[in-house]
């Protein structure tokens, strides 16, 4: 217990990097509170992104840093840097443009459960770029 | 790529659960915006969410479902549940008293990372709740 108050208490960033070296990260508008995405970041995208002001990812697909927006144009300004109790999620408050989902949408939050029947989906939000545009086909 | 966008576009729930059957959820106050706290669901955590309107998590460290605020009586009432565009993370949009984390505070994000030494993290919100007089010691 007494390990676990200290990285609860503590002012020394001590992260809890998984067995990957990966921690799981929101990404959240600065201005308006919404919830933007979730990906995943080592050290070393910390790191890039405290240097450069810009959120940098790891991609456990690619296996490689990705600056956010590298391919899209839309990059995440970092305003601020939240770390959880257990130190093992961070909470980047961001400044965007519109579009922050690969699908084309401002969130990857774009659809919701239904709340009569859980296994249907109801999109409640609208494109703001076109993907195949952006990414190509 | 076809099946990695009926994912993205489908009406349809169909939840990516990582090899331990489990995904990150993050949980949001519906009314201020404010990010609370991370935490995993089971197939058998979301279901007894649905069904109960409770936030239920599943706990990796007891290895058991958890409905949030069974000991500290700060539960969690879901107002809306969102997917992500890979279905592997959801986002719950909950009502809450106050004191959500159980170090005490209102959000598990306490702590911000020093703009100038980001080794040092600056205390960002103040205690809601006594931990130690709600969990025992």
């Amino acid at each position: 217990m007494a390990e676990k108050k200290t990285i609860e208490e503590t002012d020394e960033l001590t992260l809890q990097f998984d067995s990957n070296g990966l921690l799981p990260v929101i990404a959240q508008d600065a201005d308006t509170g919404q919830v933007l995405m979730t990906a995943y970041m080592n050290k070393e995208a910390l790191a890039q992104t405290i240097e450069t002001g810009f959120a940098t990812y790891f991609s456990r697909s690619r296996k490689k840093l990705w600056k956010k927006g590298e391919k899209s144009g839309h990059f995440q300004r970092v305003k601020q840097i939240l770390v959880d109790c257990d130190q093992d999620c961070l909470l980047l408050k961001v400044s965007v443009d519109a579009g922050q989902c690969h699908a084309g949408y401002q969130s990857c939050f774009y659809r919701e459960l239904d709340k009569t029947n859980p296994q249907k989906l109801n999109l409640i939000a609208k494109k703001t770029f076109n993907p195949e545009e952006t990414y190509g086909k």
